[in-house]
């Protein structure tokens, strides 16, 4: 059996009570941290909560040499823990449809999601967002400001009145983590007035929701990362009262984004 | 203080460590399972689970008469509980700025989602998710078949190659859940050929996802709610892969739907 735990957002205490169980019952467990990270706990953290050795694998290690945990599922009870929920990635889908191929059985615990966190923690509606997006380091994408991609995103939803979720860069290896500040500058550079929100830490005992101008955001900072975008559509008034209350936002430009 | 506290997806090991050590350590535990429920855990397994006394409150009492439990997180701990995520429900964003304005500090502590269940379920990618929309009874929009919002939203997703999430509707006071047949018969009344995705009990041990055409999908039955509907947009390789692989999708169908 091969189970694939999302750890959720934070630290070893984000993840589920399901979760857990399947992590202390396991044989083996494997780790991967490079599609995200919990910003809350170390590997040793987790090792320690759980009691239990964690065995991290890097992208190569997960993507080109799965074989051993694959036929380790095959007797044995392996598990494969991931940040956030899990198969978010497509790593872990092609790793779960190679089990499928061995008729090694599988199963899914899920995590909790920054996207989800993204929407509770601002007063935005979850189903008034419309696709997300990731804006990059420029040195990811070697060229300069915003890819046209995140653009096209952005205005295809602000189009329809919908919210924006933008995920920002994760640079594993170098322990490079894109923060609001500079991704509002990024983003300010076509639009400095307009309204973004930042989520710093979502699912830590200290997130920050902070609402104003991306000019105004580029000049802020939000402590210790992940941090998280959000480019709001239009505003209906509880979402309005929201991001005033919970993110300080100005009332004037709430109200040039509400109908 | 006031602790929203997500109990996630299914039973009362889906919610995170952190969620349960907040319940426990509460002076008062208020619940409301009228925007969800968990399908695997009723009120006293929870109350049994958390060595706790749980208050549920319908909607009235949440949404007019939430003073006395106000008053009471003034000096106390008081948890408010909700199934999958909190906060997704504007009756919660509600509730919490009542308490931001009398002062009371607030807190979240995240819950799985359906949302991100449905993704990582189905194998087809969260980022690649347009807005979500809900498929209402015919009784409850009192007209017949699908109301234009919906229609609209699944267009203006399939345009732009996007899936669209359908959460069905939620009678909680009759204990009533639409079943993803149903579902699928009424969207095949416009497109009987269009590809579905069901997933029925996400975050139980025993999940259920099928991929076929909504005609075909309207003449199976999944067992017991919650059920989900996907409608998908355009399929990357690995998504037609998964779906094949974990719904038994017929392959023309995927490749009807494929870049």
């Amino acid at each position: 059996m091969l189970t694939f735990v999302g750890l959720g957002l934070y630290d070893e205490r984000s993840v589920t009570v399901a979760g857990r169980d399947a992590i202390r019952a396991a044989d083996r467990v494997v780790a991967e941290f490079y599609t995200s990270k919990l910003a809350g706990a170390t590997v040793t953290d987790l090792e320690s909560y759980h009691d239990t050795d964690i065995e991290v694998r890097d992208r190569a290690g997960v993507e080109q040499g799965p074989d051993d945990v694959l036929a380790d599922a095959t007797d044995r009870d392996v598990v494969f823990l991931t940040a956030g929920d899990t198969m978010i990635s497509t790593t872990h889908v092609d790793l779960r449809l190679r089990a499928h191929e061995r008729d090694i059985e599988t199963r899914v615990i899920h995590g909790t999601t920054a996207q989800s966190a993204a929407s509770s923690l601002t007063g935005l509606q979850n189903y008034r967002f419309g696709k997300a997006t990731t804006l990059p380091f420029e040195r990811s994408h070697g060229g300069t400001g915003v890819p046209g991609s995140v653009v096209e995103t952005l205005d295809a939803n602000r189009e329809r009145g919908l919210h924006t979720l933008v995920f920002l860069d994760i640079d594993a290896a170098n322990d490079d983590y894109m923060r609001a500040d500079h991704a509002a500058a990024l983003l300010a550079d076509a639009d400095e007035d307009c309204l973004g929100v930042v989520v710093a830490r979502a699912g830590s005992p200290s997130p920050v929701v902070r609402a104003d101008s991306l000019s105004t955001l580029a000049t802020e900072s939000y402590g210790e990362p992940l941090h998280l975008l959000v480019v709001p559509g239009t505003l209906h008034h509880i979402e309005r009262d929201a991001l005033a209350a919970l993110g300080d936002a100005p009332r004037e430009l709430l109200d040039a984004a509400s109908k």
